[in-house]
């Protein structure tokens, strides 16, 4: 749906029944991933018999739900049959390497959910209802969890990003890799250039899922912690990049500034600062998956946001940066924003 | 999104994004109801800082909610400023007469939307996690509440079913409204036809808010209410016409032509029985709408279902009707299906 035509849309009571019942396809998703629906299709045959069998469920409720993910474009159905789309055999399917499942898992967590009940007071307060900070409370239990269930969905970007930071740079280096998190984009750089030295930066409870991350693609040897808040541990250096992914969406102008300042003073001359970022257009309200990541900034931070290029160019200035550039990832809703020093 | 194309659909991780992120939109359009958003972009001039203060909510708030409203096709964006789209306007503008804001109500009651967690559960067993028959539970107040909230939703529905049903009589003739809820349809017959008396069935709590309809419509004189289930009561009659309207998916296929069966005696001869109904085409995933309600039926009944256009037919031949013939509503993902004694 694309909001320049939207003024002009023919009269629809359809618009508002869909999105009175949308929360019915965030349910169907995660019945069917804990019945593991995908999977019976993925095996085979794809009748309701056969699923449900193999799911231990009813030949009713698996019909109508198997249905409904049709009905969603999520799956596909001929002759009776049900069978994979090109994107739930990749995405959904537990038998693929890119399985999503446990994103799901991640965003529907109580401590993110909870808030549709709070919406209106959310938006009368402006804030995330959750206590503090919201989930960038220090040593917030979300992130672990964050770590251990995003990486399918953080790890098709990490390759574009790598290759994106290192601009062809073989040689020794060191990166530090801030809110490392499941340390995905810190490993692949260390995976891309064998002579690079890679420092995850995070919570130590989260830095844990990343060691374990970096010893299963080997580059352990290379890979220090740095546990704390990136707002008070001291970031060492000097470095030739430092990787700030998905990290500036939960603050504000001033807090990023500062943050960026601090990242510039630990960067060698030359070196850059890389953020992937959910970054709409001016408009605020295209392309669709960035831009609406804002509500989700709203409902669990206390002043974050999906930031326009204009906005995250204007932070590198104030904190003193040459140079942005923007890399949009093709298939997925981020960008990288490059920073040079 | 259409089910024929979802086998081809190009790799995209944005359908499972989306599916899961779904509870969004439920969330933000009952918050932008609650705080009389939709007023507030009626009245103009539809800055943020103006919807704001008419909202007593934060810029913040409103400006990344109202941003998601337009990423989702309800309302418009131009320069910044929000505006109506034809649908919202007509809709969900309190200034409306036709707006539906009591149907996102009743659509989000804790007795429907709790059904969300429990689905997978629903699924293997195959029917409502709500006590005994669900929400066709003998005087189960939800019904009240339809009747009080849904009228909206139905009222555009009910001149075009009228019209069907009258067929141009203009003569005395007896109309019998089963579940009359809102009563809306049966009132309609009277509205059209100044000689029709109309009877409406429902449990009694229910007739209340039909006959305050009918006070209002200035038809009370030619209303009667005959309280109790339509299981149960005598329907008296002979009736030129029984209207069925949003039942029968509530109930399974011998439930159907049991109760189509006793409302075919109670017709006269060349009497005609109308039901109003969801009705998916044979694939049963489309279109969207009528295919999707299946799935409230799943989590709200033990048995209903959104029935094609075969098996509804199916019953009344069942039921010793002669004929069978749909009538799809334009603009409405309903359809009357008439059977004739």
């Amino acid at each position: 749906m694309q909001q320049e035509s939207n003024a002009q849309a023919p009269l629809n009571p359809g618009v508002v029944f869909d999105m009175v019942q949308a929360h019915q396809r965030t349910a169907a998703l995660n019945a069917a991933i804990q019945l593991d629906v995908f999977r019976a299709i993925g095996e085979g045959p794809g009748d309701v018999a056969s699923i449900a069998r193999h799911c231990s469920a009813s030949e009713r409720g698996i019909r109508i739900l198997c249905d409904f993910l049709v009905i969603n474009g999520v799956i596909a159905k001929e002759g009776g049959r049900y069978a994979h789309t090109p994107s739930s055999a990749a995405f959904l399917d537990p038998a693929s390497p890119a399985c999503m499942a446990s994103v799901a898992q991640f965003l529907s967590a109580p401590q993110i959910v909870q808030a549709d009940e709070h919406l209106a007071e959310i938006v009368r307060a402006g804030r995330t209802n959750l206590p503090g900070q919201g989930t960038v409370e220090p040593e917030n239990p979300v992130w672990v969890l964050f770590a251990e269930k995003m990486a399918p969905m953080m790890g098709p970007m990490a390759g574009p990003l790598g290759a994106v930071v290192l601009e062809g740079q073989s040689g020794p280096m060191r990166v530090l890799d801030i809110a490392a998190g499941h340390g995905l984009f810190g490993i692949e750089i260390a995976k891309q250039n064998p002579k690079a030295q890679v420092t995850g930066l995070d919570w130590a409870p989260v830095l844990r899922v990343a060691l374990d991350n970096a010893r299963k693609a080997g580059v352990h040897d290379r890979y220090d912690m740095l546990p704390g808040s990136a707002f008070e541990v001291e970031f060492g250096g000097p470095y030739d990049a430092v990787l700030l992914t998905n990290f500036l969406h939960h603050f504000d102008h001033a807090t990023c500034v500062g943050l960026l300042k601090k990242v510039r003073a630990a960067l060698k001359p030359g070196g850059r600062a890389a953020t992937l970022e959910f970054v709409p257009n001016e408009d605020r309200v295209s392309p669709p998956m960035p831009a609406a990541f804002a509500m989700t900034m709203l409902t669990t931070t206390a002043e974050g946001d999906a930031y326009p290029l204009s906005a995250l160019t204007a932070m590198h200035k104030e904190a003193g940066y040459s140079a942005t550039k923007a890399h949009p990832i093709p298939m997925s809703p981020h960008t990288i924003v490059m920073g040079y020093a």
